[in-house]
């Protein structure tokens, strides 16, 4: 082992301190289609009004970056998943809320990014939309080319999704739109005592 | 191809607007033990004290999280800088300054990792300590290691160092002390308009 910790003067409370808010990391998990990317988007930006200091990790985003190398299979995902849990960490030591949006479809790897960090610097966030609404949905067209075989590995259809157990937040996009669902996730930062502006 | 960029109501402007400056990446480069995290704390804790919002990647500290799956191989190296980079640039779009401090020995890598973001987001900062000098400092004791065979692909022993043949910041190292290393890179940053406070 030829590598040590450097121990930096900052840490994540003086960086936090600076921008006068608690980092932490939602961790937005579903299925393709179920509405992630756009809910982040929206509480993102609602934060944002509220002056803070945010940072939106998407997973289709990384595969064009950090994750390019990757592809869908199962050990793939594993991978694009650990790294992406990395970089939030990172986000998280910069004092940042980190919002990050990705399907990660296993138990197993959400609960290992989940440890990474404090048990109070992290809240999964369950965007619930039935599979059967989000082949309805189709908003990129994706479904309808995996059900005729044209993509393999696809979520929900050849490839599992686990549902969380428990997540700090759940989120029923059948019953509830965008705007509504942002306000929820604000709502229950607040009640956190994360934030203090009103959604 | 089944993924498509999300595009996010934030961008980089709004994110670093609402921190009052402008987003950057200084590139730290040289030797192990050339003194590039000791000069890279300092310059954070600087910018801390004017009130900029930064974030410190360590190539060491980057060892045991994202990158604790590669090793010193040529090609691990060049894995090691991309992930570095792109990382960077996730920071640039928070609005962050980023400090890299990673030995990054090769040109070709340094030039991909600069070419990732726009001209004026990106300063090379060339840290100089000849390498007899970090044989004599050796802070962690790895050139004796290295020198007894005990290290392979030792960078400047048996690995190469290519330094940098025009970086916007060159560090002499064996003629100032740390805090004037530190004030010459804000008076660069200042110089150039990236922060306004006096070093």
């Amino acid at each position: 082992m030829n590598i040590r910790r450097t121990v930096l003067t900052l840490g994540k409370r003086a960086r936090a301190e600076l921008k006068g808010q608690r980092p932490l990391i939602l961790w937005m998990t579903g299925l393709s289609g179920a509405g992630k990317s756009t809910i982040a988007d929206r509480v993102e930006d609602k934060l944002w009004r509220c002056g803070h200091h945010t940072m939106v990790l998407d997973g289709d985003n990384l595969r064009f970056g950090l994750n390019k190398d990757l592809a869908f299979t199962d050990s793939d995902r594993v991978e694009n998943i650990r790294r992406t849990a990395e970089v939030a960490r990172l986000m998280l030591d910069a004092g940042l809320i980190v919002i990050c949006s990705l399907i990660s479809p296993f138990r197993r790897e959400r609960t290992l990014a989940r440890q990474l960090v404090g048990a109070d610097e992290f809240l999964e966030v369950f965007v619930d939309t039935p599979l059967d609404e989000c082949i309805r949905r189709d908003p990129k067209g994706l479904y309808a080319r995996a059900i005729a075989g044209e993509i393999p590995n696809f979520t929900g259809l050849s490839s599992p999704y686990e549902p969380p157990d428990a997540p700090e937040i759940h989120l029923h996009t059948a019953v509830h739109d965008v705007d509504t669902l942002a306000d929820h996730v604000l709502g229950e930062l607040r009640r956190r005592g994360v934030i203090a502006c009103l959604p």
